[in-house]
């Protein structure tokens, strides 16, 4: 297409997703303090959040509970549970997310959120660092958005630098609660649609801090719907020999759809994840 | 299993294998020459290295003619018929490499082994030298071996280094020309049957100088049955996420199936290559 894309592959993370820098930072950070250094962890995750946080509590003994949609990929349950961690599924992400801040109000464990804490932001943040190390003539940074919390660390990074770079989110047309928040003004109740992007879908915490970053840091959001994203997938698989999941080919699937303009310029691509149930990936393939 | 287990990804290589080294060498050695500077070129390949091959000439004009299996993947052919180049399909490897020569010796095209080449032996070899140059405490290198060009390459590379380092080739049950060679100390007829890793299929060229480097400078040959190969491909998909066809999974599965004792050593594998039929990957990933 005339532009240099290049790929940040946080599928090759441990636990195969970016979630781990996150949520090692706010383990960390936990263990600083005094107060919460022994106490129960809960959190509501689409699947790579989770196994994410059980990674970074392995080994410590601290109690962690992860609420779940039920419905999410195969691979990403089997992980949590074989992590030891308690794992609680419920009807959706939006439910999930409901039900795991009562947990914490309830039952006074910490709540980790996904996207809407500091320190899970600050750790997303180092994939942005890392791009700009590696590549300072970076024009555009194309970033997935679910509840926004990988894009606005990215995003402060950016801003944080000496570059003219710009974020750019992806969202599913499937589940875009940033685009109609931020075309209302604020955050709105969105219907959450069936997507290959699993780990992008549910609405976003009425609390969280991540949709002022996404509006005053992001130059823009696009859409990519469910057969742009089918075949971002099958063409990574093909041309590129990995294996990405929905949320993590949105970046991919935008540019192949030439959902934005990117002209010659440098565009990275963060490619959030690989946690794909091989029998989704199958099905793809067989068609 | 207690070593320390790094992967050596080839399949980011151009065209998705490390044949664009030696392919490229080789071209480059002969644009240096005079006599064949604008000649026709012809060789025979399993895919990749013709797919190689079509990339090193690619926009010079250079005619190139390229006998390739016709059960090799659909993926591998397709890439080089788009390349421009002339495919003649062939019963077997064995027979597309007989053909080659032939077509070399009567049409007067310079015939380019995707093994028996020193140029392409040689271009092999710089993955070695990248690995002792990324990985000095390297102990073992884990390399696919089908006509030897690679691990013939890696061997000499290691060797000539000052390193303690070992090369230990893998060969598919299905194909094993250097193990059964080997035994016999000197290059025997085969019977070749179906496998996996498609790329490694066929006997030696009677003249090839891989044959005698491996049999001084490679530590030992291990096996690995079709099971283990697919064991590998399924494995390397979903716990790597990485899309690695059969040739390039042998080392991964000579390692899960504990074909060679590794204890806590330091192990490069060397992941030769990426073009699998998605068909085929579904078939592995559906079972």
């Amino acid at each position: 297409m005339g532009a240099d894309v290049r790929l940040k592959l946080e599928l090759q993370q441990p636990t195969a997703s970016y979630k781990v820098r996150g949520a090692l930072n706010a383990v960390l950070r936990m263990a600083e303090g005094q107060s919460a250094e022994s106490g129960a962890l809960v959190t509501a995750s689409a699947g790579n959040h989770g196994q994410a946080l059980a990674w970074a509590v392995r080994g410590t003994g601290t109690p962690l509970t992860i609420y779940v949609p039920a419905d999410a990929p195969k691979t990403k349950l089997q992980a949590i549970l074989g992590s030891g961690a308690t794992l609680v599924t419920c009807e959706s992400y939006d439910a999930a997310e409901r039900r795991a801040k009562e947990h914490a109000r309830t039952r006074g464990a910490v709540y980790v959120s996904p996207y809407n804490h500091p320190d899970v932001i600050a750790g997303a943040g180092t994939v942005g660092l890392e791009i700009l190390e590696d590549w300072p003539d970076v024009d555009i940074v194309l970033v997935p958005i679910g509840g926004g919390g990988l894009i606005s660390g990215i995003a402060l990074a950016v801003r944080g630098a000496s570059t003219s770079a710009e974020v750019v989110g992806v969202e599913v047309a499937a589940s875009n609660p940033f685009m109609q928040g931020l075309e209302a003004g604020r955050i709105v109740t969105i219907a959450v649609q069936p997507t290959l992007a699993d780990g992008l879908a549910g609405n976003l915490d009425p609390d969280t801090v991540t949709f002022e970053i996404v509006r005053q840091h992001v130059a823009r959001i696009v859409l990519v719907d469910e057969p742009q994203l089918r075949a971002a997938i099958v063409a990574l698989v093909a041309r590129e020999q990995l294996v990405v999941e929905g949320a993590g080919a949105v970046g991919v699937a935008a540019l192949l759809a030439r959902q934005l303009d990117v002209g010659e310029k440098n565009v990275a691509v963060v490619i959030s994840g690989g946690n794909i149930d091989s029998s989704q990936l199958s099905a793809l393939g067989c068609q």
